[in-house]
This record gives structure tokens, sequence and C-alpha cells, in this order.
């Protein structure tokens, strides 16, 4: 019989319906006439607890399976009497498919985040990490879900770039030349004609003009995939690899950018209430975190508006003290990106028009000349979760903008261009997704959103 | 008024609907008592007409509105008398958004497929990207809907990897050392301890590895994501960065794997036909591709299941004059494949049970010690399009395995682990994603199926 798995057991089962189970043990508790085994198979955050009567002939196999062995349990489902459980498996037939060896490092005991992260092959099995992949896998293919259903397109932009220009930070570089022996040219120079894309690579920080360019042939389109910063920062908030999500419109100014800035995030609160409310059950009770309706409330209001110039007039009226000191022009700190959404709105917030020489060369000018057409969106407990902006369009204006910030703007002739070729206003944001995930799991460290976390000294798995 | 994307119009449109377009000039007509503009806004295939009085106020805008400008309508939407075309616009106010400027590169004129991937970043607006790109976003949202309905969870496996021991190929090499001054060992080694991660790193050929650890955690997952290779080939065939899809399946075997990419594959190609009906009916009549009716067949029937060994008694009997001779133990050449699928079998076929020493060292080594529990999905056309197998899952096996191929079993001691803390039978398979796009849309070279290509000496944009 093919195995069923335990979601669909919870979900859909059966009294008296025959199942065939697989999974790992996660207890197991031997009597003399019967043993419980609890089994988790990766699908649900609830166990199934399988009972086996001692006069089975495999009752003798119960030695092999134990914590961390997988199984392969034939048997009955049964309305089960316990409490907080649906179901239970009267078995008819085990099989210890894998022991779990000597030393099998998931115990029923607690761990620590640091020593699970070091068996980061094996965290997976855990009730914590479990649920925080289930959570991960559902909000990803919620955002697919968002911007499909208003008729956005996938976009599939280059990891690999040979532009060091979009200015978000410290970029990898990417080399086939044999470092032993780097080709030099006669001025003393590495020769990268001779590497494998003839000129210098690096791994893309952001797939954001890359998207611009699809935006404008296709209407709307977003990115969804990994992306790369070389900070060396070892933080609980930084990742060297992780995976952005950077929504594009055509067609769309400001305005536009914030409602699609705040119907997005309102989904994906709202929903991942509701579907995964078992996991973020579990997490809120062990983590601190909000719980899911805490979670579902953050969906369901309107989000505040607020001018960067009025929201520095708020802090300065603040009777809080701030560790950063406030005046128009800063570049503004977490500690008051929280106080703007926690105190002064309660609730979420986007902020709008911030100075021009604290934001990217790519961001449309405003009228004023001293701020641009940017948005952040700010959320209570961790501040800054979006960032975006309507693009310059004006061909002039950008140009001036590149050559003031030091871009090549030959090497960056093409993006030009699509001011040049039938431009038009257009807008977007981008969305670090660990940053989401960490905000609904409520992880205090970032490294246990990922499955496999790549940050300074620590490339292991 | 807010845009409504065309799509939408000629899907759900109403006689006398007030209707806000923006998009691109395809084309443009003037007499003397009205024009015509064609416009299209990258939602889909079909343009729509726009039908401007003479006595328009803006009639002599019209002059601005070039092919390629960006334009914004309002109009009243109307049955269209015109042949193959359902609604056309009569428009109240037209605005130029933005001018296509002298030189705009894409003229009705058809270009070569070279001259349009020299302006990537304006070929998306072309009738032939156009189509290719919505293909590719609805084939990749269809890989998530298939393995999603199924059960599986998508897993963000990662890019960077200290291993170099997938032996798919060439790696690129990824550093923050400074080329120009790299520190050295005592011994006069580049001392990779000052690299970001402490040890030398490249990018990942394969999220496998990583993909089995979640697969023995969560049960089923797959990967979806960009995937590298530094060969040094300049063909139709290949890419040095793709996509690649890669499920694997916990407590499944060979048999359990051929069903998962046979059902996969069928799948795709039955709704790709239903979907996407309009996309390739222009590139098949363009592209002397399959038609959508061929394609909705390749996924109608059951797909053959041949073993290597009778494979190559078919190839040893068959009146077809090969270029590379056959005999029990060769790696099959495309054109052995195209064979298989074409004439053997007349429709895609699953080839298993390879000899062990053309295979990768995690295949399972079957019980004859000379094949391994290997897979290929042949397709006709062009061969090769799955590979996949179920995974050695016997701790001394693998670990042996991996000794004769040199792999470093201590730098992959987490791998090996995966067999000794409640291991099970669990198979896989990989499917280039640009492959499937290339397949399905027909086009000759995989550059054109990826909106921004990367082959060697190439990577502007």
């Amino acid at each position: 019989m093919t195995r069923i798995r335990i979601s669909r057991v919870l979900a859909q089962g059966e009294d008296g319906q025959s199942v065939t189970i697989s999974g790992w043990v996660r207890s197991k508790r031997v009597s003399k006439n019967f043993a419980f085994l609890v089994i988790n198979d990766g699908s649900s955050q609830t166990d199934i607890q399988c009972i086996i009567d001692a006069d089975k002939p495999f009752y003798d196999d119960l030695g092999r399976a134990n914590t961390g062995a997988s199984v392969r349990i034939d048997g009955v489902l049964k309305e089960s009497p316990g409490k907080g459980q649906a179901w239970e498996v009267q078995v008819d037939k085990l099989e210890v498919v894998g022991e779990s060896g000597d030393g099998y490092p998931l115990q029923k005991k607690g761990h620590s985040m640091e020593f699970l992260r070091e068996i980061a092959h094996i965290r997976g099995r855990s009730n914590t990490f479990g649920a925080v992949y289930r959570v991960r896998n559902q909000l990803a293919m919620m955002v697919h879900e968002f911007f499909q259903s208003r008729g956005f397109q996938w976009a599939h932009t280059p990891i690999l770039t040979a532009s060091d220009c979009e200015g978000a930070g410290e970029m990898f570089q990417v080399t086939t030349l044999d470092l032993k022996n780097l080709p030099k040219t006669k001025s003393g120079d590495i020769d990268y004609t001779q590497d494998f894309f003839g000129k210098a690579t690096n791994l893309t920080v952001s797939g954001q003009l890359n998207g611009e360019a699809l935006a404008l042939s296709l209407g709307d389109i977003y990115t969804f995939g990994p992306t790369f910063r070389a900070e060396n920062s070892n933080t609980t908030r930084h990742l060297a690899e992780f995976w952005m999500v950077e929504p594009e419109m055509a067609f769309a100014n400001l305005h536009d950018n914030s409602i699609l800035a705040e119907e997005f995030l309102r989904f994906m609160f709202t929903q991942i209430a509701e579907r995964c409310e078992e996991e973020l059950s579990f997490l809120g009770k062990h983590f601190k975190n909000m719980s899911s309706e805490q979670i579902r409330e953050l969906g369901a209001h309107s989000f505040g508006r607020i001018s960067y110039s009025d929201a520095i007039k708020e802090l300065e009226s603040a009777s809080t003290k701030f560790e950063f000191p406030v005046e128009w022009g800063i570049d503004l700190q977490t500690e008051h990106e929280k106080y703007l959404s926690e105190e002064v709105f309660k609730k979420p917030v986007i902020v709008t028009d911030y100075p021009k020489d604290i934001k990217a060369f790519y961001m449309k000018l405003n009228g004023d000349d001293k701020t641009v057409a940017a948005m952040d969106v700010l959320v209570p407990r961790i501040g800054e979760i979006i960032g975006g902006s309507q693009r310059e369009d004006r061909y002039d204006v950008l140009k001036a903008r590149m050559e003031a910030h030091d871009i090549p703007v030959d090497e960056m002739r093409w993006y030009l261009e699509l001011r040049k070729y039938g431009g038009c206003p257009h807008a977007g944001f981008g969305l670090g997704f660990e940053r989401l995930v960490q905000y609904v799991t409520g992880m205090g460290n970032i490294r246990d959103v990922i499955p496999f976390p790549r940050v300074p000294q620590s490339i292991d798995f």
C-alpha cells in the first residue's frame, strides 16, 4: 500500500480506515501489554500515536525503533480517546526501515538553537524547524498566489552580473580564473578578458534593474529568488544569501506602489494565520511570538501613511529619548521606525518621500528637488520590512543622478534606454523574504528561518 | 481610472464598457478621417486595436505615438467588425506617456534572433519573446502547482557551497578576497581562512544533496531555483546560469520516482497546451515547433519503460547507422535517445538501471553490482529531459562509493549521516527548466528562453 501523509490522515481520516504511514519515531513508550510509538513524517505539526499490542510477532522489533528511527507502519485508524489527538493507529505491521544509530543527536529534551544549527541536516525533524519550514513554504507559495492572481508574471532575473552599481552593499566576486596563476595584462592588472564572461563578474544584490526592463515589456512582474550581500555582519538579522521578492509595475506611481505593498502584506498576514494556525500556535507558545490572532490582526486594518518630513516632526516631538538624534535628513534607525509604528500609529505605517541624499540613484526625484518618491513599510516589533520607490523615468534626470553617484553610464546604457524607448512611470519594492518569515514565526535569529544559512565564516552543509 | 489589462479586456470585455488601457504602440495607420493604433501591454499575445476619429482634439498628438511609444488610452469597448479580433476601442482620450525616440530598435519588420539578443532589455516587447516569457511564467507556476497539490514543499537549498563534489561539471568560484593582493599561507597557498566563509566557495551545480536532507525531514520536497555550470560550451543547449527543478521523496524507490516523473511531464504537456494555446499557436507557426495539439498528445499517453540493457539491445539491432557505436557500458548519445523515443516507442520513454560506471556516486547500487537504480526520461526531438535515481541509502555502500569516486568523506560527513540516523529509501530527479521551456516553445537556442542569458564571454544587461 502507498504511504499516506499524516497531515492527510488528520484532515480526512475515517474510523476503521486501513493506512500505511511512514515517518520518524518521536518517542516510544513500552509496557507489558502494549507500546506507544509517536510518529511524525514532516507533513504536519501534529504527530500521530501508534499502538502496538504486546502479542504482535514484531513486538521485539520495537527495541530498534528508537527516537529518530524511520519506520513503516500498516494499521487501522481509530478515534483516539487521548486528549488533543483525533486519531491513533492500531498497528498490524511494523517495519524499522532505518535505525537511528548510536548518538542520534536529536533527543526529546530541548536543544539550544546554536546546537541545532550545528546539525542543520537533521534539525528539520524537530518540532520547531518542521514548523518554520512549513510556514516558509506556505509564505513562499502565497507570494506567488498574490502576484499571479493580479496578473503579475514571475520573472527570472540573473544572479550573475557584471554590474556593481546597484549600490546596495558589498558584492561577491565570481570567477573561473585560476587564483594561483592569475593572467595579467601588460600594465599588470588582472586580465579579465580571460575570465568566463570576459569581464569581472559579481553575484547580484537585487533583481530590480533587470526587473524594470521586464516590467516595461510585460506590464507587471515580480522576482522571487536568491540574492547576495558580502557584508561582514555577524548579526541576527543578516544573511549573505537570502531570498528577495521584488515586484515591479509599469504605468504605476508611488501611490499605486504603496497600495500594492499594503495589500500584499495584509494578504500575507491574514492568510498565514489561517493556513498555518497549528505551526504558529506552537511557535507562539515557545518563542514569545505574536499569536496567530495578533498576526491576523496586523492584516485586518488599513496601514498608516505619513511623509518622511511629518515623521521627523513626530519623532522630534516625542517624549521618548532616542539613542540616535533626530533631524531632517537622517536615515531612520530601527528605534525610530518602531516608535512610529508602535507608538504613533500602533499598526503598520508607510513612510514616503525620503531625502534624496539617503536613497538610491534610481528613485524618482520629487518636484521639491530635495526628496524622492521612496517608501518604506514599517511594522511593529522590527521596523522596516519593505522598501520601494517610483523609479526615475526621465532620461536626463536619471543620467544626471547616475553621474552624480559615479554610476558608469556607458555600462548601464541599456538601463537608461528604458527611459528613451517608450518609457513610462513605473514603481516597485523589495521584501527580504527571510525577514518576513522571521517576523511571522518569531525566530530571534534569521539563521533559523532558512534551512542552510550562509553567514561569515560559516558554510557547512 | 485604473488601467485594465488587455488580457482581461479580451476575456471579459462588454460592449459599451469604458476602459483605460496602457501599453506600447505596435503599429499605427493614419488616414484622413480616422486612425488606427494597435496596442500591446504584455499581458496577452493578441493586441488590441484602437480607433481615433479625426475630429478629436488630440489627433495631432498621433505624430508622437510611433511604434514603441507608450500610451494611455481612455475609450469605449466595441465589438470589432475586423477579422480575428473580438474587440476594439473607440478612443476618447489619448496620452503619449513616453515617446519611442529616434532609432527605436524594435521595428515591425522581422529581426534576427541574434539581433534581438543584443537588445535583451527590449526584446520582451516583441511577439516572440512576449510569448516565450508568458509560457515560461505559466510553466514555472505549473511546477509549483503540480508539486504543492501532492504535498511536496518548496525547499530553498543554498546557492553558495563549499562542496565541489557534486560531480556534475565545472564550478564557478566565489570570493571576497582581493585578487590583486591574495593572502598566502606560510607554505605559499592561498589563505582561504581570510575569505568570506573561511574556505574556498563555489556556486552550486545542484540542490540535490541538501534536498535529500530536507526530504528526510519533511517527507517530500522540491527545489526550484538557479543553478550554475562553468562549462565553456558555446552551444544552443547550454547556459552557465539556468533554473533546475529537483524533487526528492522520502520512502520512495525508483519505481515511485519514474511514476512521479511521468505524471509531472504529462501534467506539464497537457496543461500548457490548454493554458497557453495562443502563445503556442503563434510560436508553432513561426518556429516549426510542435502544435499545441501535438504537445497535448505527448501528455495523453503513458510513457514507455525499458531497462538500459534492453535499450542497448534495441540500438544494436537497429537498422539506423549511428555516429557513436553502441555497446553495453556506453553513455547514451542524443542520437540514441532520440531513436529510442522516436522510432522504438514513438513517445516519451523512461530508461532505467544504467551501468554504475557512467553515473554519479550517490545512485543506489543494484543487486547485480553492475548497474545503479538510475532513470532518464527521453522525449522525441531532443532526447533526455529528466535524469534521476533512487539514492544509495546504505551507509557502508555509500561510503565505499564515495571513496572510490575521491569524494572527501570528512567534508561530506553530514550527507553520510543521513544514512545513519533514520535513513530510508529515497529518490528524486532533476529537470533543467530551460530545456523544458525550449522543448515546449520550439526555440532553437536556449538563450532565447531566459530573459537575460549567461553564456561564455557574454554577461551584458
